[in-house]
């Protein structure tokens, strides 16, 4: 990262910042891009709060933990707020991903184009099928496990995407963590044991189901019990 | 629901669990299943802590948002916290779920295994590709997107997940709403706007790896800073 970059960069104080403050940021970023997209040049935090549902006080909480984006009677830049927060999350830059496992989840996602709108790109994936090593998806080439830390250093690739069984899981992420990456999203369903100085985002495509189901059975509980003490009212 | 189960949940005070919390049970639950597969039968707030970097103390306060699990001197029950976490997320019953959009990632999800063992059953997909239509992928039979209707209310569909892309999304969206489905998970890159009796699941896999760009590319300027601290001692 440039210093001048890093010197635009207002840290907190304490250097925490929630993980749903964070969470946030990205969706404050997906919406500017579609205003931008649409033609508006500014914003409020108002019209980005109804655009996602908060309130204008939460979305100028939530910038407030990096700066002061916001002009007097102009309301933020489109533009310059996307620019702040890509800065803020580091994709200003863009990162070399590898992905590990081929199955047909990451073919799936070696063909999703969300990753490098947003500067990922993905420049190898590994598997262990003779049969795909060697080949390409998507233009992606496919290396085997073996070749990881060669293939991890030469391309200086820092954040891995571990798209293997379970019970493959950890050992993948070992191999990785040996080669210098710095961060992993895990797909596969199991807890990862990382040492402190790796980041780990974990998925389970189940769990968010899990919580729709929660949503909608508490809902329906809730409605139940409304509806009951009306009627013995 | 039969009754005899809605007894048994103890609903917080104000009906409000706090998100985050209701995501660390789906974690405790799945924890809880590993334990019961390896074999052992009881665990405690420390040994689930310490398999998901919690402490103990943030365990016992989000289980006791919904009642009193454990027992002096053995700690939790495996079997009777997984029974008592599926009641709670509403997962001790099935749940029909219908698939939008049969690309990559439909496909994968598909044969995703980690849905059945959760107790989430997809029971149709729908598409508008003619040479997908009354076909099958994965035993699950693909309809025509104008089958919505029929298809969801005689398989009494619940849950949706849309995977079509961002401009079709809101259209499919508001049929399934019509449709009577009560909650949706949405992997398409737009936002949806949804009545308030609908739930609403956001999954945007680029923002997962934005998420960990932000603690990698954070944890380094942290580290920089602080050896630049250090060096100017």
């Amino acid at each position: 990262m440039p210093p001048e970059s890093q010197d635009k960069l207002p840290q907190p104080p304490d250097g925490q910042v929630p993980k749903a403050v964070v969470n946030r940021l990205s969706l404050y970023l997906r919406e500017l891009q579609h205003l931008v997209r649409d033609g508006h040049e500014t914003t409020s935090s108002s019209q980005l709060g109804t655009l996602l549902g908060f309130t204008d006080a939460q979305v100028r909480k939530d910038l407030a933990y990096f700066g002061h984006f916001g002009y007097p009677g102009i309301g933020y830049r489109c533009a310059e707020l996307i620019a702040a927060i890509r800065r803020i999350m580091g994709t200003d830059r863009g990162w070399s991903v590898a992905m590990i496992g081929t199955g047909n989840l990451g073919r799936a996602l070696l063909g999703y184009r969300g990753f490098s709108s947003q500067n990922f790109q993905i420049v190898a994936a590994f598997d262990v099928d003779p049969a795909k090593v060697g080949g390409q998806i998507e233009g992606v080439p496919i290396f085997h496990l073996d070749d990881i830390p060669r293939v991890v250093r030469e391309h200086k690739i820092k954040l891995g995407m571990i798209m293997v069984p379970a019970a493959a899981a950890q050992g993948v992420a070992d191999q990785l963590v040996q080669a210098g990456i710095e961060g992993i999203v895990n797909f596969a369903p199991v807890t990862l044991a990382l040492p402190s100085h790796v980041s780990l985002v974990g998925v389970d495509l189940a769990i968010e189901l899990e919580q729709l189901c929660f949503a909608v059975a508490n809902r329906k509980a809730k409605e139940a019990a409304e509806q009951a003490d009306a009627a013995g009212k």
